[in-house]
């Protein structure tokens, strides 16, 4: 086959050292009926002795699918997309599939060639945290019989299934809470307006705002990167001022943790609410409000969707909307006078 | 090829379509000298007119290699493996390199199929964050021509590069930490003691404490699940009894979390460091003390190898050891009396 695997030993040595003709090599190799127990101990050792391995991949390509599948996160270092990926993986693997993973990066061009690069090995399907706003590169390959499913947010310009959370009820919840807590001046800090989730929860907040008669001062809201130094210029401008905010809801756990970071150095201590859960705010003084995400359950519903997919369901493009939740821990139920 | 990718368009599909040969149509997609830039631009026609796309996996195949990493990791949603994974992806991509991931769980048996089904779609090279006690399993494969590197654990009863933190170390250098602040009755909280960073780290415990001239009294050792009700069970146990602890060392970052949950529940408080470090660690009241590993640079330094050794490098296996490093944040640094 080449030089790189040139020492590999073929089903042809399995053969010749077990003394028997290649198919029945073929055929206790595969699994398929037909030898004696004899035959099959000889090839056995004959395999054992050489170390023979049987090539999947070819095998698989000429059967026409690879079991394989494609997950593109955006930083499989985030924990969210930790969770989610275990969750994936889990499904994949009942159902004898492997994973590829990469990050995009929130980068629209390095999805579409992450995208593609899967595609190019055959995966049966891909499930994708999509970073850009136009998936019609992957028509081809929707076309050619490659499954795809989103998560987290929805595929654009293309109808495709995806598993989701509901931002705008989570976001509407956190402010809500707030809101019931005596908050009447409340920031939303979020992610690039261009991000589906970023958006979606920015008009929970302006709908939970709206439902409770309260006005919105656009300069209580900021979209913007999520690095420690933009969210600490964001809590400063909308708690600084001449009517700073009582309260804030943050939008994404990286938003929360620049928040976090800079509370300290604010007197009084605005209430908070985070979009996303993090593994020590139980531990915190006080406690971290959030609005959780179940990454895992996103993971799970967007796996299955797609291996219904590759089962053979071919109904409309579903969308899966799992709910948010509301987790009180005492940064949240403190009222206006930071207390 | 098959019946499910039947509707792919082919190299001959783009040939009839264009009006040209075939050869001429593989030279313009393998991007090969010997073509007018009419040819060129009839074939790139056609190709966007059918959808028309490589198939690297045969292609790269028949080349006798994939273009592909297996990553095996203990567990992706741990925060360890996430850094750690996106390091190796970032160093596959510059080598043009997709990655297979997967997660053995901490179980042998499921780490060794892990192993073998990414060897079986002949993937150039395996990065492995071990979990079982013998690889000769990988023995067949590595004659074969697949490298690989161990990583965060060396391999067993094989020889192979590895790419580890200084476990021995870090862990002497957190209880030296802990004498130095006074305490005399130390815990070390391991995870089971197969685990080979869970064994070093409580070597790294005894020599610090063995340096000071401190004796160890054996019921202030732990090696243990690292689940909550197992972590608060042992904490209950060394600062229990006679002569309690009152300081402890907790072995990794999931034996710490517990370790934190069921401290409020103590008084006096045990000093505590932790090996590995943790998001919020430096948001705790009072901050967490940690020996920090890195986990990105671990896999940098095991994907470095990887690829060294795919482009030819057949030196004797190496061994990378990174240093580990105190952060010392108040849970370290509180006197025998709580303070």
């Amino acid at each position: 086959m080449s030089t790189r695997y040139g020492s590999r030993p073929t089903m042809k040595d399995v053969a010749a050292t077990a003394g028997v003709g290649l198919k029945t090599v073929s055929r206790v190799v595969n699994g398929e009926a037909g030898v004696t127990p004899d035959m099959a101990a000889r090839v056995q050792a004959a395999i054992a002795e050489l170390g023979f391995r049987r090539n999947d991949s070819a095998r698989l390509l000429r059967k026409g699918r690879t079991a394989s599948v494609g997950l593109l996160l955006e930083d499989i270092a985030d924990p969210f997309s930790g969770q989610l990926s275990r969750a994936v993986e889990e499904v994949a693997r009942m159902h004898g599939s492997l994973l590829f993973t990469g990050s995009s990066g929130e980068d629209a061009r390095h999805e579409q060639e992450l995208a593609l690069a899967f595609c190019a090995r055959r995966v049966d399907g891909l499930v994708v945290v999509p970073a850009g706003g136009d998936h019609r590169y992957l028509l081809p390959e929707l076309a050619a019989g490659i499954a795809a499913v989103f998560v987290d947010r929805p595929a654009q310009l293309i109808d495709a299934d995806a598993a989701l959370t509901d931002n705008v009820g989570g976001a509407r919840e956190g402010v809500a809470h707030l809101i019931r807590h005596g908050h009447r001046r409340i920031a939303f800090l979020g992610d690039l307006p261009q991000i589906h989730t970023a958006a979606e929860r920015l008009r929970g907040y302006r709908e939970a705002m709206a439902e409770a008669g309260l006005p919105v001062d656009e300069a209580w809201i900021a979209m913007a990167p999520t690095d420690p130094a933009s969210v600490a210029a964001s809590v400063d401008r909308v708690t600084g001022g001449a009517a700073p905010v009582t309260a804030v809801l943050s939008g994404n756990n990286r938003i929360t943790l620049g928040v976090l970071r800079r509370l300290p150095a604010l007197s009084p201590r605005p209430a908070l609410v985070g979009f996303d859960d993090l593994e020590l705010a139980d531990l915190l003084t006080p406690g971290l409000t959030v609005v959780a995400q179940d990454p895992a359950a996103l993971g799970r519903a967007a796996a299955d969707l797609l291996f219904r997919r590759l089962a053979g369901d071919d109904a409309p493009p579903r969308r899966i909307v799992l709910p948010a939740r509301l987790i009180p821990r005492g940064s949240g139920e403190a009222g206006p006078d930071g207390r």
